[in-house]
């Protein structure tokens, strides 16, 4: 799943202090997304901390790690062909559908790829699979933020 | 906000090492949920760790917290006279709606309260005020873990 080239957001957003993917903030996630034939890929291994409290991942660190991996689909679509951010999207809206545990042993596969874009918003489909099955499924709404 | 009172996680489940709102876990975010007039409510400081890179609370940890305080309004309704838990849902579906940026710099409020019941779901409605505004939504399901 990793590359030889450097992730979406070591490429294009290193200084970033994101909690979920921002390689600039050593007790965040350091989420690296990949890529992909049909969108972009990670992997994510959970720690204990991220606990559900019943030997699964934590439902908000699904969201965060879903959220940001979404945005590296995002980032990729808004970059230029010189990896020149032009534009900044923030997430509007997500809906997350958890359709089975993720259990904490096993690591995490994600995938995301955009299904629907107009000028001002992206519609992102994500999803999570752990031993093989997606378990957790997600959309995201992204807005466009305003030119500084 | 707080209260003489134990919070609600405190109280019901003191053992718990969710990430959110596991007393138990000291690398999580130990969120404390109160009993309120209409529902529950519950007070979040951020921290720098926290960030969505842009000087806003990332959006993954405001859902672990909305996802958390909703839980503790679902612990409540659960426990009996005796606040003892006689049965345990998990997270099926959360919708977010990031209305407004939430600045790092603010304490936010939650709050949430059932909407909907059936024998096997709960639903919840929570949302996430700073500087006086309601800046995120959500609404939850819950489904019942079958009895062990």
């Amino acid at each position: 799943m990793t590359s030889a080239r450097p992730s979406i957001q070591e490429r294009l957003y290193p200084q970033s202090t994101c909690f979920g993917c921002g390689q600039a903030n050593g007790d965040g996630l350091q989420l690296k997304s990949y890529v992909a034939n049909d969108g972009v890929v990670a992997t994510f291994v959970p720690k204990d901390v991220h606990s559900n409290g019943m030997g699964s991942l934590n439902g908000g660190i699904i969201a965060t790690i879903l959220d940001c991996h979404s945005g590296a689909a995002v980032l990729l679509d808004s970059a230029g062909d010189d990896d020149e951010l032009t534009d900044f999207w923030v997430t509007a809206g997500l809906e997350l559908r958890y359709r089975l545990p993720t259990f904490l042993a096993h690591p995490c596969e994600l995938h995301a790829h955009i299904t629907e874009r107009t000028d001002s918003s992206l519609l992102v489909s994500a999803t999570l699979k752990s031993e093989g099955k997606v378990r957790v499924q997600a959309q995201s709404r992204w807005a466009r933020l305003p030119q500084r």
